[in-house]
């Protein structure tokens, strides 16, 4: 009978659950309410009723190994899922805890979405065979996960990696975190909104972007302009280009990598984004490291990525 | 019969050899000339002369048991000095092959300053009983040394923790690198030197430091100005300790470590320093973090980490 790990990504608009097998296919997957600000016992026993269920009616061909699980503001150390507004749980939820109530022979691994996007593409993407690399997720906000040493790096408390809140502009612009010039304030899907709004409000070009609504223009927006020329939105694509190549020539002074990923729905535009971001590369590396690493795209498709990577977490653990 | 290991500090200016015991202790210490940009063979027989010489006046009580060796621009995964100007022996010496020949029986270690005073830090110093810290060592230049996961951060190739080229100011100040705003043209003491020269030029502020010739004004005369309740002085500091500060608060982003640990000529300034470093980090520090770690000022002596750092190298192995 073949194994598989049920990867599980809680988001606040709902939980996606996938059954992965060990090669990286999911199997199964479907959807449950995230029920946020509720109980979170009722929420758990449904995704266990749900997780139960339909292993169930793999059995005949499957064994479920382990779980895996994503959730924003989850502490990989403790099981917990703390402070998570979106999620509205209260302070502390040992959430591995409560899980192993109904599954005490498993092993469940918790983690938050960027550290398992970075486990995900070390187990079953482009980083199968590299020991020392950096994952920056690129959405919402910008995320991070790190492996050194062949280890997802987790730091003492469980909070490494927050790649999106290094400084890249001192007293630069606002970030979700209450300070200024987080990289994530620059190259996150939002980030590149307000970057092509101060060029729009710069310049006295004309751009297709002129027709948007601001507060419905969005990342996408800018990329389908870019396509057709439009000189802002590469203007865009070139400064989040140099933002980010900023942030990867530090993280490769720190961590002389074999490579950085880069993950998420503005990888979309390809190279768009990804000739920018070399060219900004190229500007400011230290020269000793010309060469020693690849800026390259997760090989981890967007809509499988959460689950992949969650189920890779425990993967990894049963290798 | 006791062991011990040499350690051995390359420098431009003079070689020092300490033999190290076990618990951190230099048994016995000498100097022989470094004989730059010369056959850097006779400079490895003078080494290997003076190593099998004292060690055998040592013999009664001590037997050598491996020899660690600190080196500029010095590649600890493959054990040589790469391009390392100020030594002149050409690109690449392969210098633990060279020395193996007369000691191919023991445990050669080679490694760069700031990675041994991280080792020796972990060994001999305040992070025995650390797995995950940052060690930034203010020198000419800034250096780092990385612990995570209870192991030295090396990198893919050798020459991670380069910690004092990372960006504190965007289009900043000129580095010795050739690039622009690196920590290290910040918060070296040739950077507190120029930033005390900014200082002077941008007020008109008496101060003890207009006394002085420019190029001979250096970071202890600051200090000692400070200490003297000079303005100019402690702006100096409290500027160093903010850009210090931002450099810190985007580590601990990155490795939610235990503890950065300061360690150079600049700390003999004690609290002048350390309090504007504490102050900048509470002044950046993403508020997740506070309280998760400490700053904490090296535990090695300026005179003996060399030493202590390259010999902690092969005692970490041995252990």
């Amino acid at each position: 009978m073949n194994s598989i790990v049920a990867g599980v990504d809680v988001g606040g608009r709902g939980t996606s659950i996938g059954f992965v097998n060990r090669e990286g296919k999911i199997i199964h997957q479907g959807n449950i309410p995230t029920l946020t600000h509720q109980d979170v016992d009722i929420y758990i026993k449904s995704l266990v009723d749900y997780i139960q269920q339909e292993s169930k009616v793999l059995e005949p061909n499957y064994k479920l190994v382990g779980i895996g699980v994503g959730a924003p503001d989850a502490n990989c150390i403790t099981g917990t899922i703390e402070h998570a507004p979106n999620l509205g749980w209260g302070d502390y939820v040992p959430f591995v805890t409560k899980l192993k109530i109904y599954f005490p022979d498993l092993p469940i691994a918790l983690s938050n979405d960027a550290n398992a996007t970075a486990v995900g593409e070390k187990v079953f993407g482009g980083a199968k065979s590299m020991k020392d690399f950096v994952m920056l997720t690129l959405g919402t906000g910008v995320g991070g996960g790190l492996y050194v040493n062949d280890q997802l790096v987790i730091g003492s408390g469980g909070f490494a990696a927050e790649l999106g809140h290094v400084n890249v502009q001192p007293e630069g612009r606002e970030c979700g975190c209450g300070r200024l010039g987080c990289l994530e304030a620059y190259c996150s899907a939002t980030g590149m909104e307000q970057t092509a709004l101060e060029l729009l409000a710069h310049s006295r070009k004309d751009s297709l972007l002129r027709g948007f609504n601001i507060n419905k223009m969005g990342a996408k927006d800018i990329y389908e302009a870019a396509t057709q020329g439009d000189q802002i939105a590469l203007e865009t694509f070139e400064k989040t280009g140099e933002w980010l190549g900023r942030a990867i020539v530090d993280f490769v002074c720190i961590f002389n990598p074999e490579a950085v990923f880069l993950f998420g729905g503005p990888l979309q535009a390809g190279k768009v984004l990804l000739e920018p971001v070399e060219r900004g590369v190229n500007k400011y590396l230290l020269s000793m490291y010309k060469g020693s690493f690849k800026v390259l795209r997760s090989e981890l498709s967007n809509a499988d990525a959460a689950i992949l990577g969650n189920a890779a977490m425990v993967w990894q653990k049963l290798r």
